[in-house]
């Protein structure tokens, strides 16, 4: 038995989330099928993160313990080929020493896309948000550099997380245009439920207007999650990398 | 009553095909849809190229009657707004003279795009056709070069397809590699039914060395669709321009 370190990417527009629900389709229940046909057993994976249903991966990381007597480099192609067209597996192989994908994760880097075009996504739909208005970028940055660093972030994260402590530091937090599209990225020491996606509908509000870049401080301060913005949509969301 | 000409864009993998059917929905459905709740009747839509199940487009042109009491503009936004979001309305206006979107048609120019990367096609798999072997260009645009200008095109056509006359010109049939992609672009005075797909399938054959460019002559001159090889996924297809 060894233990497998594994890079997936997936598109979350298929699926509802990472983690394996009664009903509905999940990377996890993904992952696992495939495994289980290549191990002729049950294999459990664990990842770095839960993501949400709709969210995309480009670096997510998992771990999970292998019999299968083939070598990282088949077991990377075994994998690969018993996963749907939306799942890829990027690398795979035996770390080194004692290795868990979600305990000794460091941080993470998100983008979070807003397509802000006047035509309609048809192409991208459910890999980007869509907002057609216009937004400041220039006081969505600064109400960006007011939430970027160590704060307690209560007011950005979902109330039904299980996190007791939700002080958690950004260690960057850019809003940047690249052509019809306004990029957030966000590196972070971990994410509360949710966090990223009200932080990205709150600095929305900012673009649009509705919210004043001085008023970050009085909502962090607030501690209440009805004090920030609302939730932005998942399918801007992208888990680019975990950090170790 | 005016007549309005139109510009259309979609992403075909949500539809059964331009043409109205009686359980699937097509983009003519859903843009008779659109007008009839514009106009409060219904409104006759008809489309240069009745594309098939699955296949794009960025310049798909329609023509229809409106007694709208709105400006081009206005209407154009009305039909936009209207319609679901996998269709957009990129013009639209009153032409200065009698119009047929179908039977004005000059040419069309279409792309096909196939996908040669390794790796899934995550963020793009309904708009790519995915082969992942390696593929000779080279042979391809000599079988390509055979197959471009004015030819009784019988191999290349479906069998279900009502035109009687099957000569028609590519004036254009060019195969180039784009990064990971290799495109091929057809520009004709008209298509058969399902013709570029089964042009597409048979140079693919050419780039896998399953079939040799000079084996085009022959299956020409057979006229005879079992000469010709497979049909290409329709994934891959896009309407790219109408020529008036």
């Amino acid at each position: 038995m060894r233990l497998i370190k594994a890079v997936l990417a997936y598109n979350g527009s298929f699926f509802h989330g990472w983690q394996v629900q009664k009903s509905s389709p999940t990377v996890q229940a993904a992952v696992e099928k495939a495994l289980a046909k290549i191990h002729g057993r049950a294999v459990k994976v664990c990842a770095a993160s839960r993501t949400d249903s709709g969210v995309h991966a480009q670096g997510q990381v998992i771990h999970f313990h292998s019999d299968a007597r083939l070598s990282d480099r088949e077991l990377r192609k075994a994998l690969d080929h018993h996963l749907p067209p939306a799942i890829s597996v990027l690398s795979l192989r035996t770390p080194d020493r004692p290795f868990h994908a979600r305990f000794d994760a460091k941080g993470k880097l998100y983008r979070y896309t807003i397509y802000n075009g006047k035509r309609k996504p048809l192409f991208k739909g459910s890999c980007v948000s869509w907002i057609p208005y216009g937004l400041n970028i220039r006081k969505m940055r600064k109400a960006a550099s007011v939430l970027a660093g160590k704060h307690d972030f209560t007011s950005f994260a979902s109330p039904n997380g299980t996190s007791q402590r939700k002080v958690r530091t950004l260690q960057r937090l850019i809003v940047k245009r690249s052509g019809d599209d306004v990029i957030i990225e966000a590196r972070g020491d971990g994410f509360l439920m949710n966090m990223l996606r009200i932080i990205v509908g709150t600095l929305v509000e900012v673009g649009r207007n509705k919210l004043h870049p001085e008023e970050m401080e009085r909502i962090l301060e607030a501690r209440d999650r009805k004090a920030a913005g609302h939730t932005a949509d998942s399918r801007g969301l992208m888990l680019v990398k975990v950090y170790y």
